[in-house]
């Protein structure tokens, strides 16, 4: 039995504590957050508080927190004996202030409208100090997903970046496609099945092999149409720019 | 029986060939193509032709040709008694040089990849100048598709600038992640799970409510982290307009 505690109430402390909970291999030992209402939903299932001096040893402390606040916190628990992780993409796993140090990242996007979330084809990225904690990140991590794999803190950042492109700014993409429709009385729903296969084909086919549109066969004269169309600054920004990358690449 | 013949043996062209010679209400009578070898898939399903010459009058004739050949080509059939119609989505219908006009338009992303496509979710936008060739657009496109809408040529030239951000500037940044990984010797792999729940998301959820990540937090220790990893010019212009478009809307 791996014991664990989550310091934290935000979107990742959630997902991970539902897991943990399902799990008989882990105790879930306790939930610390300073707002504690923001843990109810745990509190049939594990000890929440709201005082950091009833946190208790465990083999883990997971600190969920914020990403400028996490070597901060991490200073509280300096005297204590756990493994201490943290769960951020872009913070160095030496910015934890403690001695027995390690990172547990699970590359995803959650949110609070995504109730539960399948774990198990999530890539989890975990790194450490020593060979030993290392290893019961891996075990732990291995309990949740089938993905796991152990990279260093650059790779980390690298890797959060790709998924504010992938994601983040994938999303924007969204918003300011809805808007165009909107300003011509269309509806988003004509989107959603081009923007699954576009998700869908590079599963299989890398996405430089994938590309498709005016940019990528050279289309000027559409490309043109399309820009005098637009009448937002900004969008047109982005056109530009995004047509000059895919054209400079072919 | 409806009578459809095809010139062209592109994306588009294949693709709607290989749904009507399907249907047992299509008789797809013949496709015309300049270079004939293109047209060898459907040899033994319908008539293939390099001589304009032989094409033959039809209920609908489907212009399938590049964006800047349709309406010089159009001329060329301006003695037939057919509805024309083109399959593009930045064209206007009064572009087509001939008296029956009208537009078929598939919103989706076509590649040769992707061998067959469920048409039944594809948007299938139509217009017509005459209220019984717009009827027969509508009866055509409902055997392929439950998503069938009459919009005019301008909403279908928006819904096709959505369709360039949605999808084409989309997997560009799908590649911007790529390289970005790639530097850092991180697999593709790993971004997979999160572009599929990202397209996922706004299946349910309008993306402006999706939007997660730092530019949406105003997190900006975590912007200014990222934008000095980045060493590329045009991925860093990229990173800045799109997270100030971000910020501005929160």
């Amino acid at each position: 039995m791996i014991s664990i505690s989550i310091i934290g109430a935000g979107n990742v402390a959630t997902h991970l504590a539902r897991q943990f909970v399902k799990l008989p291999q882990i105790h879930l030992q306790q939930m610390y957050n300073r707002h504690i209402d923001k843990l109810k939903e745990f509190e049939s299932t594990t000890e929440i508080i709201d005082d950091l001096k009833q946190l208790k040893q465990a083999n883990i402390l997971v600190i969920a927190l914020k990403d400028e606040a996490i070597s901060d916190f991490s200073k509280k628990l300096q005297y204590f004996d756990s493994l201490i992780v943290h769960t951020s993409g872009s913070v160095a796993m030496s910015d934890l202030q403690v001695k027995r140090k390690g990172v547990f990242y699970p590359f995803q996007t959650f949110s609070k409208q995504v109730e539960t979330m399948d774990f198990s084809q999530i890539p989890l990225l975990v790194e450490a100090t020593y060979a030993a904690d290392l290893q019961l990140l891996k075990n732990v991590a291995g309990l949740l997903s089938d993905n796991v794999l152990e990279i260093n803190s650059k790779q980390r950042l690298a890797l959060h970046i790709g998924g504010v492109f992938a994601a983040n700014f994938v999303n924007r993409l969204y918003v300011e496609a809805s808007l165009i429709l909107q300003e011509n009385q269309l509806s988003f729903d004509l989107l959603k099945p081009l923007i699954l296969e576009v998700a869908q084909k590079v599963q299989d086919i890398p996405p430089i092999v994938a590309q498709t549109g005016p940019a990528y066969r050279g289309d000027y004269q559409i490309i043109d149409k399309h820009l005098s169309f637009l009448t937002d600054k900004q969008q047109k920004q982005i056109y530009r720019l995004l047509t000059e990358r895919i054209v400079k690449t072919q």
